[in-house]
Parts: structure tokens; C-alpha cells; sequence
């Protein structure tokens, strides 16, 4: 596990708590002072889904600066660090010169293509995304994507180490920006800032109008069979056939918006006057029981 | 409650569930045959949530075609009648010759904007749209929007007349298609359309990366809270500041795909092929339940 930010350190506890062998490997000292914390606290919420994971089992942890050290013995490598092509390229160039051949390199890029990062590599086939979601020991989806010169069975085997952590896999059929969820975050932010700027919903509203409506729905079922229960007794194709029109009208006025200074400003000061500070302070905590306990009642509802 | 399809009985099953005296009208014969047992089993979702609720009071509801009945005595008339214009109106002004001048009229209309309806009313400073979601009883968020011959006063009543039913209300500032929430519904599933059609991901794995990924966030942190988190110590300038360019990267790379027949064809057919015919049959069963335990558990976070 390269970076210890975060996503890596959240990340490095999910594999503990499954019963991998991690290395948690970060270049600076700071970062890595931090992360006991941080392991500390996850660990305490991955109890709360699975009781039996006992304590943390420090003999099969280590925390390093030295990447040589996070490399050799490791049968994978998943890279956390800062989202910017230069970082990665270097620090993946590194690690391919101490780890062995066969082991694959994924990225947890958000803002990067598979092919980017990959073209430098001495074995670019070994290399993919694997994007996970924050925070990572609560968020099952992790979506594969494969660069141009990526291994064609190596999205397949990444799946399945994926899911030996629990993780719900997507793979991308091509590689596209923003992978496939962040697209349609983004899809939904877009609108969002549109709607804040031309004055239609204030920043709180529009987040309550999430967490109370369409997202309650969206917890359990994606938009396609929300549409089919949408369309009655005709499902889906009715939804289209009927509803169809009334989404194309929507789409023609939905926004364009740019993110200019004055668009931030408005943004941030709105987002500052909605939410006291309280609140704002308590939401990781919040956010991270209330996922706790909405896996544990989806888990309960498939059984 | 005028209208008895899916949205006006289990609607009206709310508000008697709260304690209201319920007229429901439709002027369907075979339409009101079927509302005893949505409205049956609708009860025995919210009795799930409030056990204290008991039977249904049939002393406090009556079903009737008769509009002129539905009219009198009173307090607040909820239409929820098929959302075309010429429907509205029509029924609207029928209405309008029974109903006391002090009443309001509130529209459920998904697809028409206020000032389109009331412009042809004796009173149009009564009306304003007043839109649930699906399934009304277990979704708490309604929104109220003003049309231009809206009494400026009549948006604070109606918010505090949804709220004593359990609704989250929030006020739109202007009316605009689509309302609030029903456009971040368009904006998003715009680039489900776009993906689907350009063969990025699957209509299967687009709902699964929602339901594993962003819904569950979704389901108790709006858009913006969720960035907040994401910009780390910062909070949401931060993500702005650091972020903002990537969501605007991605913004440029989002589709405006069409809903042609071909487009429609290859959603339908990828929709049916993905889910099997059994998970479709017990999909409302589910959401209910999902969305049962869901409010529960937020309640319960909450206090």
C-alpha cells in the first residue's frame, strides 16, 4: 500500500481486518505518524460490522519509509499517492525496479487514465486502476479500468482480489475521465452548482433535497431501476416510451455552469452560511456510523 | 386527494396515518376498486415504522367519484391527477366551483410548472405545487414551488402543513422544469444515457456502482457535505480550490446523448438483458423494505 493519506490508510485496514499481510509505505515521516490514528479509528468501525476481527494484529503490519522494503515479498501493489501524473510516474518507476514482474500495479487515480500513467512503465502491462471511494473500509464499489496496454486477464484477477476484501467490482469497458462514478457525481454537482448560481435552491436545500429523496433510493437500487418502478406496470421501456420526453426537456435545461471565482465565492460563502461549524466537525463521524449501519441493514435485507 | 393511482392512495394513507380525515376522488371506477388494497398495504409499511398507528380508521376516509363530495368541508385539496396541462386545468376548475375561496389547491405535477396551471384559475393566488416522490408515505421529501400568482404566504402554510405529516420541505426559490430534486435526477441519469451509449459501462454496473458508491453517501449527505468531507481539513473551499478544476475537466467531457429510438431500443434491451425477471417482480417489495429500515436507522442515528 503505497500512501499512507487517507484513502491508503483506511484502505491498508480493510486488507488487515480480511487477513492480508500489509505494508504501509509513505516518504514522509509526518504522514506516517499520523496513520496509527487513523488505523486505529478504522479499525474500530470494521469491528462494528464484523465483531470477530478481534484486535489489530500489528505482526501483519508494517509501516515504512523505505519503498524497497514496501515492495519485495508483496504479491500487490496499490498506489495512493498524490494525483498527479509526475508523482506517480516516478514513484511507479521506483517501484518496478524492486518489485518482482508478475506482481500488478493499480492506481487508486481519480483524475488519471490507466494509459497516462502506464506509458512509462518498463511492464505497462501489469499496471490498472482500481478506484475506491472514500472512505474506503465503508464503501464497497471499486471500479477496474485498464489502460491501452494493460494485461487483457488482468482486470478479471484484479476483480477477484478486489472482492476477497469485500469490494463491489465494476470494470470499466474503456477508459474514460472520471472512470464511471465520478461522471456521474460530477453529472450531479454540475447541476447542483448551476442550480446555486441562477438562484433556485440555496446550497442546504438542495443537499436535503438529496438525503431525503432521491438518495434514499439511490442506497439500494442505481437510476435505471428506479425508472423501471417509475414506469408502473410497464417498467422501464414505459418509463422511456411515456417519460422519455419529459427527461429530454429536462436535459435542455439543465446548466452549463463555469466554476469561476465568483461562482466558487458564492459556492463556499453559501456552503459556510448553511452549515454552523458544529455540525461540519461532526460529520466524519456521522457519515461513518451512518454507513456502518446502513451495510449492515443492507446486508441484513439480501440475507 | 384527488387522483387514487400509486402516488394519491398511498399519499392519502399518510395523511390518515397521521390522524387527517381523508377524502380520496377519482373519477375511475376500476382506479378506486384497486385503492383499498394499495392504501392496505401501504398501512402496513408505515405501521412498520409507527406500530402505534393500529387499523386503518375506514371512520376517516372515504373513497368517493363524486368531486363535488371530495370538495366540500375540506381544508386542503392535493391533486394528483395525470400531468398534462389540459387534465390539471380542467379538473382544477371543476374544483374551484366547490371548494371554499380559502383553500388551497396543491398540485403533485412532476412535469408542469405552477404559473402554467393556475393562470386559468378564478383564484390562482391559492395554488402552488406541492411535489412528492415515490412512494409518497416512505419518501419524506416534498417540494413546494410558487408559481407568480402564488399569495407570497401560501409556501410557509403549505411547508407547515407537509411538515405535521413528517415531510423534509424545502421552499424553490423560482419555478424552473423539473423542479429541484427531479433535475439532479435528469442530470445524472443524462450521463447514464451517455455511458450506456457510448459503451463505457453497462446499465447493470452503472446502478451497482450508485448503489455501492455515491447512494450510499447519498442517502444521509447531500452533494456538497460529501465534498466538504472530500477537501479534508479544508472542507469545501478546499475542494473547490484543489478539485474544482477536475470536476470542470470532467464537465467538458460529459455527453448530451439523445433519447432516439435506437438509443431508446439498445437501453430497453441491455435493461432487460442485465436484470432477470424475478429480481424485477420483487423490486417494490424491496424498496419499501430497504427504504422502511433506512428511515428507522436514520432516525435513530439522529436522536
Amino acid at each position: 500500500m503505497l500512501g499512507s493519506g487517507l484513502i491508503g490508510a483506511n484502505w491498508a485496514t480493510l486488507f488487515l481486518s480480511k487477513g492480508a499481510n500489509v505494508t504501509l509505505y509513505d516518504p514522509q515521516k509526518t504522514a506516517l505518524e499520523k496513520t496509527r490514528a487513523v488505523i486505529a479509528s478504522a479499525w474500530q468501525d470494521l469491528k462494528k460490522l464484523d465483531y470477530s476481527i478481534g484486535r489489530i494484529p500489528d505482526e501483519r503490519l508494517l509501516i515504512t519509509e523505505n519503498l524497497r522494503q514496501a515492495c519485495e515479498n508483496t504479491d500487490w501493489i496499490q498506489e495512493n499517492s498524490p494525483d498527479q501524473l509526475e508523482v506517480k510516474t516516478k514513484l511507479i518507476s521506483e517501484v518496478e525496479k524492486y518489485v518482482k514482474a508478475n506482481v500488478p500495479i493499480a492506481s487508486s487515480t481519480t483524475a488519471l487514465l490507466p494509459s497516462e500513467i502506464q506509458k512509462n512503465m518498463h511492464y505497462p502491462s501489469r499496471f490498472l486502476v482500481g478506484h475506491p471511494f472514500n472512505p474506503p473500509h465503508l464503501i464497497p464499489l471499486l471500479e477496474i479500468v485498464a489502460g491501452m496496454h494493460t494485461d487483457p486477464d488482468l482486470p478479471q484477477k484484479a476483480a477477484q482480489f478486489y472482492e476477497s476484501f469485500g469490494h463491489e467490482v465494476i470494470i470499466a469497458k474503456r477508459e474514460v475521465v472520471g472512470h464511471i462514478a465520478n461522471r456521474l457525481n460530477a453529472a450531479l454537482y454540475r447541476e447542483v452548482v448551476h442550480m446555486v448560481q441562477a438562484d433556485i435552491a440555496n446550497i442546504e436545500d438542495i443537499d436535503r433535497a438529496i438525503a431525503n429523496g432521491p438518495g434514499l433510493r439511490w442506497a439500494f437500487l442505481g437510476p435505471n431501476l428506479i425508472y423501471h418502478l417509475g414506469g408502473g406496470e410497464g417498467g422501464y421501456s414505459q418509463y422511456l416510451e411515456h417519460l422519455g420526453p419529459s427527461q429530454e426537456i429536462r436535459w435542455n435545461d439543465l446548466g452549463s455552469p463555469k466554476l469561476t471565482k465568483k461562482a466558487k465565492r458564492k459556492l463556499i460563502r453559501e456552503f459556510y452560511a448553511n452549515y454552523g461549524k458544529k455540525f461540519l466537525r461532526e460529520l466524519p463521524r456521522y457519515r461513518n456510523k451512518s454507513l456502518i449501519n446502513l451495510l449492515k441493514l443492507k446486508k441484513g435485507i439480501k440475507e
